[in-house]
């Protein structure tokens, strides 16, 4: 629409493509809900008050809301592609999406953020992107691919690329290491995301120093005040592990502080999760129950990202911003009844029907290549007492057990050891870790994912070097995914072509192939408490406490080195 | 500061420059007060928390709050130059102005413009321009200069200038005029501030569809409220004449809306009065008394306006942003005990003491160029009934009354009338309007000012013709100013030779020469609950009701149009 048309369609002179009628506002810009039409052109808000048209909607006296943000996610841990995730988002009333491609950048570099911001070009959301700062995430493993300042520095003429992504190297920063600076003045001007759990004090300060504005990680209300007093905005994470809304909003509340600098993300949440209960507006109920008022949680969950986030014309419902509305029945369980992106309404079901395609042809889809992998590179190193890494169940966090060489067959032989390899995979490097594991049940056989945060090389676990070869053997055959495998036979795969993080199907068939596997997989004796993957993908990052296995070994993580 | 330095400095490795310590630190980013200490380094906040240094200044637990921003003023209002004005806004905490210079543009155009950017360079205050949209104001009468996109344009790669300044034209932005459009398509993508008095409905949706997204013209809360709805931020008005604070924040203090969206400013505001009481410090503390949280109160006056202008590193307390800092004595009536700009403290009476300067020889200084004035020319056109302007104390509007021919010299005897010229004076084009005015007062002789909104002729009024020609000449000989003269002599003079607008004297001296003249008018018998020269310099502005004289002549504002 070009300011003539606005302005003469505001003014009653011309005709708006659409009228939402008799909406209760959800107006996040004054805090209060009010009565009004909204008439629409060219996907932007002509005007609110009254007004009609040759297409009106009649609302019914509905609560009209901004489109919802989600101010941080991770597409690629949906296992879904883009065209598959939206409509997913879209279906709860998120119309933004910030994501941060961090997967996929650590398999394929600057190739996967490529093919993420083609695979979302078009779709019905604003899809936004805050480039991966962090690739490899540390300095112990192999990843696919190494961004530094000199590989981002192209994507930055990108519409849709707005800031860093999350900067988890906080030790990187206090160092002042030259090639996280880099980055930072790189990105000198644009919002630079941060990753802190627990940061406090003067290394908070230095943080924010150096130029962070967000932070996602807070975990408790003191942690969040004390980043918002550091003027870093604090993005409250509900997702499908870490969830820190009731402990962040309830000391909010019980405070009576400014919520103006806080917004809603999701992080991480599983597809299905989001299928059932949405992202944003989950944590819009989840708010609201804690009693907070509707209209300050749904300004938290659009106006306040877009704010952040420096989106001028997103998060409100007023002239001159684009029509991205969410219909809600009510502002206690904000069960959403209509959504539209750019003043068209969004068929989600349609879009979700029509999310599937064919594996390409590019490196996204050739990117399980690890050297070719032998029983001799699955012998555990040759050490009297054995480090073993104890899952606990429910959490993500291990801790480092160990068992004595002589106990090791019998222990494999009673099911309360599993052997537990991460094979490089991306550049057939030969790089294989091989360790124990206690607490993943299992009778016999072998599980195995390509998803492995952060290099996403690939995991093995199982009583036999059989059935880890073969597990190997079928992710290689299908380009990634997740398998289950038992004497030498394949029980069940979903694939996951997409750079080994994503499958290409639509999201509701996608969801249901997972299902199957992880029944298969609880069948075959997944200890209760442990999702069979989900597991498995984190035993391999080695930021997390105690110990873990890269492609390189085990890594103790407390005392961040190697184990030797 | 460069990043490295940030870092350490934030961590305790390197020194700041200077520790605030034991401040009760105002955050407007949470809402709340708490006490830290605040390390600065080269201007910058460092850290925020448990800091010293070799250079400390003890709070003693005093209010530490962002500097404060007035997000709206006209300097040459005040009749003082930047120098001058500057330190009378940092005296009472203001660190950051957004300006208009809407009123020297009119006398010199392009060249004015860049005469304020020069003269406010360097001074130790954020200093930002808004360019004036509308110059002329009307198509009624003869300004110095008229400032189309083209003139604009160069001025938008000046660092220092925002947006686009207040768009008065709303009757141009409704016809779709293509001299509007262009503006607004120039600054596309920045600030627009509106001027929309009692606009509502359809109206106001056009303007805010055309990218309006401030307006200060709000005189009642439904107005303010209405604006806030259309997506415009609200700054609330406290000027020396037009007084909306109370009702616009009574209103939104008993419907209990969210302010974030509303800030501060005195758009214009008497040099005396701002000396007396301040500009923003003097809103906050009526604010407060009216019943707002004193935090609140204060992000209304930084954080909000930094928002609205998208000024990311101003308006909090916090690593990164300036270190512009007020500190006050209590949260209730603000008394200021010290400020701080770019973390130096600010000695205003030094910087008052040594911001005189001497008239320069730019075009600046040589706008009072009026064509020859003759008697002649102050003859009254001949009608048989005249209209008459007539002035109603302690407002700025003005009824439109009528004389016989006949009765004139009598009313002129009595001193019920008196004789309104306004002499263009920019180009030497010799137009002049003349008529009658009603209700001033002066017994005697004439009184001049080449202060006429917003064109800024030259306005003379008087008693006889000898006067007038005394006053124009007086005028003329000093470059403009305000004039008293009776029978041919000068009884006093201010000069205000820059632009015919501005002082060169600091603003001590500027405001103990205009009360010796306001006293000389009072004593010469200008009506009481008139102010001799400010009343004077709004009857040549042809947007007010309902009467008023241009170069052109007498114009009915009410038909918009010239009388006959």
């Amino acid at each position: 629409m070009d300011r003539r048309e606005a302005i003469r369609t505001a003014l009653g002179e011309e005709a708006p493509d659409l009228v939402l009628k008799h909406a209760r506002l959800v107006d996040v810009l004054t805090g209060t809900v009010y009565p009004a039409d909204v008439a629409i052109r060219d996907g932007v808000i002509a005007g609110v008050g009254d007004y009609s048209g040759p297409a009106e909607v009649d609302l019914g006296g509905r609560y009209l809301a901004p489109g919802l943000i989600n101010a941080h996610c991770h597409v690629e841990s949906s296992m879904a592609l883009p065209r598959a995730y939206c409509p997913e988002e879209l279906r709860w009333g998120v119309t933004t999406l910030i994501t941060d491609p961090h997967e996929i950048a650590n398999v394929c570099g600057g190739e996967g953020l490529r093919f993420l911001l083609d695979e979302s070009e078009g779709l019905p959301i604003n899809y936004y992107v805050q480039l991966p700062s962090c690739v490899p995430a540390t300095r112990f493993e192999h990843a696919g691919a190494v961004l530094s300042a000199r590989e981002l520095a192209p994507f930055l003429k990108e519409e849709r690329v707005l800031g860093l992504g999350e900067l988890m190297d906080y030790p990187g920063v206090a160092a002042c290491d030259p090639a996280v600076l880099e980055k930072l003045d790189l990105f000198a001007g644009r919002i630079v995301d941060g990753h802190a759990p627990g940061l406090t004090g003067k290394g908070l300060q230095a943080y924010a120093a150096a130029g962070v504005r967000t932070d996602h990680e807070s975990t408790t209300w003191e942690e969040a005040r004390d980043k918002l007093r550091a003027g870093i905005a604090v993005l409250v994470r509900e997702g499908s592990a870490s969830k820190n809304l009731t402990a962040i909003l309830t000391g909010a509340l019980r405070e009576g502080v400014s919520t103006r600098e806080m917004a809603f993300c999701s992080d991480d949440k599983h597809l299905a999760d989001i299928r059932r209960e949405g992202t944003i507006r989950h944590n819009l109920r989840l708010a609201v129950a804690l009693g907070m008022d509707p209209v300050e949680a749904v300004a938290m969950g659009s106006l306040n990202a877009a704010r952040i986030f420096r989106l001028p014309n997103l998060g409100a419902i007023a002239p001159g911003y684009r029509a991205d509305l969410v219909v809600f029945e009510d502002l206690r369980d904000f069960a959403v009844s209509a959504v539209y992106k750019d003043g068209r309404p969004v068929d989600a079901d349609a879009l979700a029907a029509d999310s599937g395609r064919q594996p390409g042809v590019g490196p996204v889809f050739r990117s399980v290549r690890p050297a070719p992998l032998t029983a001799a590179a699955l012998a555990l190193p040759d050490r009297a007492v054995q480090p073993v890494i104890e899952i606990l169940p429910g959490q993500i966090l291990t801790r480092r057990g160990e068992v004595r060489r002589e106990d090791i067959p019998s222990e494999l032989a009673a099911g309360t050891l599993r052997k537990i390899a991460v094979v490089e995979r991306h550049h057939a490097t030969g790089h294989v870790g091989v360790g124990l594991l206690r607490g993943y049940g299992l009778r016999h056989g072998a599980v195995g994912t390509t998803v492995a945060h952060d290099s996403h090389n690939l995991i093995l676990v199982g009583d036999n070097d059989r059935d880890l070869l073969t597990a190997a053997g079928e992710l290689t055959r299908v380009q990634g995914g997740y398998t289950l495998v038992r004497d030498g036979r394949v029980l069940g795969t979903l694939s996951l072509p997409a750079a080994g993080l994503m499958s290409t199907l639509p999201a509701g068939t996608l969801t249901g192939e997972l299902e199957k596997l992880l029944t298969l997989a609880r069948e075959a004796g997944v200890a209760d408490g442990i999702d069979p993957f989900v597991t498995l993908s984190f035993l391999a990052l080695p930021v997390l406490p105690e110990l873990r296995l890269t492609d390189l070994g085990l890594f103790d993580v407390t005392a961040f080195r190697l184990v030797d």
